[in-house]
């Protein structure tokens, strides 16, 4: 297996810089819309074949250095009893949102074995697709943090402003710390039997922590971050945080246990490792939207972020998810272009 | 007329910090939405009485210390042929969104003076109803910045990422600079036009910025920025400017021709100062979230806000637009604090 990857992540020294990108495996590929064509995105998530074989798919055409579980932050608060819905057009949404402590009642600690066995078994079959590849990668499993996952499940589905999720955070902090804790108790057991299966590498989204102050952030979500990263740290896979509009959060989230920080596109990485400090293996930051722009342009912004991390280690990706309406030769063009050009940092 | 809020944009000595709220006139008033049950958003818009009634409703209520004008950013690009709808449930969108060269073409720069005609009638028409008022308050106009109304204008409604316009800022950046130069060209005449009806303040509101690194923003939106405010230089009216999800940009609006930099919730003021320097008057920036907690929270908060931000000249001010579901109670309460905690600076 090439394992550029796993050495990256832990900061050893690398013959060049493994790349691989947010959102890899989804509609941007067409292969990727022809198996949703036949199945919906619950059912994808619930069938290890299926999730083995978009999960190695841009592996195949677009030659990534590791491969990212095909699966969703929402199967956790699912798992709770939220009634995870994706009504068409609309996004997801939960049946049963939770508001109040009332509300955390109505949810119950579920079995993870069982309530999420699916996901375990996906990532059985999904390591046995990749090994059977001419060059294997690895596998990166993944979770949502519980102040994004509470902010969806609060507020019922997506939102710009989570009015739910805050008002509660100041009208009963103790109750919504009941809330992260449920959701942060099933989480560990989550990503534990992620590694148990096979998953190599645990990244963390933390899509919404950037509606707080660092001061909130470091009240209310980062303990509980913390409290999984330090789960994790006995199994010795790789521990990834990438937090979304969260510039003003990076000196707390540098403080975090977590090998790496995959940072957004809004901040160059020489400012991301000057703020971080030289500890921390960093992951990003291209802007997807340069993948929507002409190659040779692309080309240069490649180079150019390569030159922005230089001074220690670092894992090429995107500031964000790929959008849908790339096209497949503008991926692997970025792809292509770290593998030439990746050598130094 | 209460020069409080005037004086303080100004830089100049005051008797306490005035306070106003973004988006103050709306849903969370009673008294609003018994107008809005009467006529939809855009008939709103366009009656100048009705404009003057809901702008000075938080006057009356809420007691705040300027007034903002009852409109949307959006009435820019309807004025320019894009087709402004308002989709029960849906939010704003566009019939007509520009996606490319062709579609600048299909824009006609307006008559500002005709095709926004019914603005500067309801400023004039709001400037009598607060003359009326036993104290009087100045009044603010505003406008997006281009970068926002072209993120909408592109997109043809809201979005999180707007792919649309960031896909063309790397495929074709002359094109769009086209495109957010003719809506800087109406947006100048739009706002000297509302100073010449009346208004005393003008705020540019510039949402999307936050999706740019600071290197873009200052390539892509700043220039344009920049360019309405100097027009707005003689008119000696002070100069706001407002960008949500700024943090990272801060060096860069800094440098920016306003007299007040409007800073959202997530960064300390006191930071803010620091980087902004000496010479910016700030507004902002409680958590609007909060107002939606106990009162004696509230008031803690509220105090602290003020300490933050002492050192410097201070507009108070949420770090975002009031949620629809504050208490009337708690907007009073907020405002309350302020006007018996801001004495000193």
């Amino acid at each position: 297996m090439s394992d550029l990857f796993l050495r990256e992540a832990r900061g050893e020294a690398t013959e060049r810089r493994p790349v691989w990108m947010m959102r890899q495996a989804g509609r941007y590929l067409a292969e990727y819309r022809a198996v949703r064509a036949e199945v919906d995105f619950l059912t994808l998530c619930r069938t290890p074949d299926l999730v083995a074989e978009v999960t190695v798919q841009p592996v195949r055409l677009v030659g990534v250095d590791a491969a990212i579980l095909f699966a969703d932050i929402l199967l956790v608060p699912d798992a709770l009893g939220a009634g995870l819905q994706f009504v068409q057009g609309d996004g997801p949404s939960f049946r049963n949102p939770v508001r109040d402590r009332a509300g955390i009642g109505r949810l119950a600690k579920p079995d993870v074995g069982k309530a999420l066995g699916y996901v375990f078994d996906a990532i059985r079959t999904t390591r046995r697709a990749l090994a059977a590849l001419p060059d294997p990668v690895p596998l990166i499993g993944f979770a949502g943090t519980p102040w994004t996952l509470a902010a969806y499940l609060t507020q019922g589905g997506g939102s710009q402003t989570y009015p739910h999720l805050l008002a509660w955070s100041y009208r009963d902090p103790e109750g919504l710390e009941r809330l992260l804790s449920l959701i942060t108790d099933v989480t560990i057991d989550y990503v534990l039997g992620q590694v148990e299966a096979g998953a190599q590498a645990i990244q963390l989204f933390d899509t919404w922590g950037g509606l707080l102050s660092e001061e909130r952030w470091r009240g209310l979500a980062m303990p509980h971050v913390a409290r999984i990263l330090e789960a994790l740290a006995g199994t010795g896979v790789p521990r990834i945080v990438f937090a979304r509009g969260s510039a003003h959060l990076l000196p707390a989230l540098a403080d975090l246990p977590a090998e790496v920080l995959s940072i957004d596109w809004t901040l160059p990485l020489s400012e991301a490792r000057r703020i971080a400090g030289p500890g921390k293996v960093l992951q990003g930051n291209l802007d997807p939207a340069a993948l929507l722009g002409p190659v040779d342009e692309l080309e240069r912004l490649t180079a150019r972020l390569l030159e922005e991390a230089a001074g220690g280690p670092h894992i090429v990706n995107l500031g964000h998810g790929i959008f849908k309406q790339t096209a497949p030769d503008h991926a692997r063009a970025f792809v292509r272009a770290v593998k030439e050009l990746g050598q130094p940092r």
